[in-house]
């Protein structure tokens, strides 16, 4: 397969799209699949193209080279990737394995285009499950003590598997904000609310109080602003008010897998472009 | 038709049921539907049950006066109605008159269970929408100086129209804590968000600058606290990045409009309890 | 406002999209918005671009007779409309008016981009709804015997006010073969239940003998084959054991009243295109 | 826990609420939930009471022996189990192991009141996932020639597990008459379409073909007619032109996930009471 995908945003102006065309065309390129977005008040254009190459020379070092010359002239922010290239990616949990599992069985048949290289967690719970997938489990429990040096722990991981993705799947520690930096726009958090509604600790228990008629699941990439990142995706389930603290949290757990699966994959598929605090998805 | 609908609330016992039903068998009144909920945190029941009097002695009043008893012994707030009744519903609008569109045609149809006694606006511009439905129309513009004169006309007209339900169709003035109180239980608003999130003013603008992926609305009874009252129904419509403000409003309307009738209904048919800050809605 | 639509479908191949944009930068148009699909079953390529231009000499001739050559290099089906032109629209009705009511709301507030010319009815219980919009109102009742007349009379109706839509809102008589044909692709058609399931008469009587758990209705483009044609859009709502035939009509009609509001929209936004017995929607 | 869940079915009429209502607050059974339905066509009533007994003399074999009396008066069809009962199970499987995996989880987690006595496969693809759960593994290929001799061991299986539940998480072999009508009410089915849309094999296939905007799945109790059986959950979720075949079959996985475990949880809970071929699903 010569397929690639090619991500990239710059300020709106007339001709981006004709000139990406245009390369493609004259690189023997056919394009499968483009979408593309201009948004009228950061006046950023975002597009992401699903391309052929049809003629062998149209390898990749070649295409990079020379679109870099158009990426400059509209000094674009742009990625080029093979279309099956596997993302490398780390998941982080805590004791809620139910985002974990959802994720592991979709890895074991081949739908999740990616390599888990690593099951990073605070608790020892899903050491045997992690083991029977044959994906490396590291323990790193958190004190207030330790954080500062674990969360080091988990840079050195994460450096030496080369993690292109940090998936937090229930992961309950708060990240520092240096950490939080440090992955900008590369680790995706699963928030059990319908933010920014129930933000912080225990939104179950807040929905409850509250007495809404719907839950939901927010998938963000995680910045310092807790529960504030830019939002990827986001879904809701009917609850009414025989709904226990407890019943809420378990129908939200399927809410919870079916979106952060989806933001996984929107991700993984190169669709998610940052737009200052919010997100892009091009579908 | 001789049927009723019977609602009540009481603390929760051993008995409740067995009382009701056998109040009920004794009465030869046929049970055509009953739901209830026992809710472990405030130990409050709530029931209600539409039955059907096949004797002829059973009137209305003859339960009525019966029933009483049962009710003193569980310490019961209750109500019983002919299922038939209309109840009387004034509407409140201002600019935006979808939902009092769709709650006119509802009407007219026949399909709402309503007397609409009036149509209470701070601008004229549904008269003619409200003269051809044959509805009495009353302008009651409001400005910071009239506005203690102006909800004083408004309790006139709910009095002379013995209004038993006040329907905030986006009407968008703040009604007093003084008119919340005095319409507490009886005054549904539809919120153009999911609340909690975006209460205030501008919520589809709030949406956009948050970058969620739904947007919802919310009807609930009004409180002396702005947007924090007994929510009644929720309803949420997928959106992207690429909805301005203007088309989140647009896609939104339809979520009110649908919102907005569910919990009016709900209401008409006495399926909506109140359980502190929360509803219950038996259906 | 100097924006325009530009629609085309043909044989895919590389370029198109190339040729497309080269064009339309060539001509200082600037892409606001684009969409595109390629169908590799029927190796079809669709495409929807919405552009501005920004040079005064990029009138609506000059493109189109400039980008006739490069439609004719690829052997499209294309058009180009004026993105604020109003379609000419016809809406027929028998005796439920809940689509029709819901049309005239939209069409009322300006947010839908039509021109009503005129509405047709085997019935004359919307006479004086259509009137109060100022819109004509034809009266064609239909026997077996006038049937052939009254499409003839129809079809005039039609040339005269020069419909380029047709939408059958909740109208209840089968179109001839010969009248769809000529009607083909620009007559949407609302079924009140989610095709394929419940073709023909009564699909929530047969819902509820089915025991299905939700019920759906289907926007669809006429053909001869009855409820057979491209669908454009669909959607659905929970209902349960409890709802009789009637109450699954209650509820269906809101759900008729946003998917055809939506296929009417997606219509008019020239965002549907036809690919043999289905449709292409480019968002 | 002393709690029970009661269920019946029997001709309506009046008094069956307050009978139960009665015994249940002699016998110092307090009703912790209560539902139920009169449906006007079949003229049968339909009710599940979750009650507790607060009397340590009203032991399940007591309430039992008492409550016979009632049920032969009324005619019931009734059941009475303990509320914290383990229902038996058996899964069958081919190779689509999601709705395994998905049933799998919520028992590890404790969510699936039940217990899973066997796997029974036509493939040997999940024995170790059977074996990792420590759950005994049955292999049963299927050719044409065994059939009859598998499903004999298949009931062997069946019996000597004393499964009361026999769930089919995508088991691709079409049972006989016999053993439907043997199984009658405790053999769930996930279909993978909204029926009745896309009976029979490759309903994905199937709904490519016709174009269809939403996907579904449902989950029915296996009867002798293929795919006719009563309905007890279904679900679906929104597509497009863009999705092949593959693609809707991923969508609908999960889709199925959710709808099989809703169906096998409300049976588990006893709230499906059988109405010819439909279900009352009591909540």
């Amino acid at each position: 397969m010569n397929e690639y995908i090619l991500t990239l945003s710059c300020p709106d102006k007339v001709g981006i799209v004709a000139a990406v065309s245009a390369f493609l065309s004259t690189h023997d390129c056919n394009i499968l699949d483009s979408a593309q977005y201009g948004d009228s008040e950061s006046n950023l254009f975002f597009m992401r193209v699903h391309f052929r190459a049809v003629r062998s020379a149209s390898d990749e070092d070649t295409v990079r080279m020379n679109f870099a010359e158009i990426a400059a002239r509209f000094r674009m922010r742009w990625g080029l990737t093979p279309a099956d290239k596997k993302i490398r990616m780390i998941i982080m949990v805590s004791r809620f394995g139910h985002c974990l599992n959802d994720l592991l069985y979709r890895y074991s048949t081949g739908t999740l285009q990616a390599t888990i290289a690593g099951i990073v967690s605070n608790h020892e719970d899903f050491r045997a499950h992690a083991e029977w997938h044959r994906i490396p489990f590291h323990y790193l429990p958190v004190t207030p003590d330790n954080k500062a040096q674990q969360e080091n722990a988990l840079l050195a991981i994460l450096t030496r598997e080369q993690a292109e993705l940090i998936v937090l799947a229930r992961y309950m520690q708060i990240l520092s904000k240096d950490l939080c930096a440090a992955l900008a726009g590369r680790c995706i958090n699963i928030h059990h609310s319908f933010l920014p509604s129930f933000k912080g600790a225990q939104p179950y228990h807040q929905a409850h109080a509250r007495g809404v008629k719907l839950i939901g699941a927010t998938a963000h990439y995680v910045t310092p602003n807790l529960d504030e990142g830019p939002i990827i995706e986001q879904g809701v389930e009917r609850v009414d008010h025989a709904h226990t603290p407890e019943e809420l949290a378990a129908v939200g757990r399927d809410v919870e897998n079916l979106v952060l699966a989806r933001a996984v994959r929107y991700h993984i598929e190169r669709r998610v472009l940052i737009n200052g605090n919010k997100t892009v998805v091009l579908r």
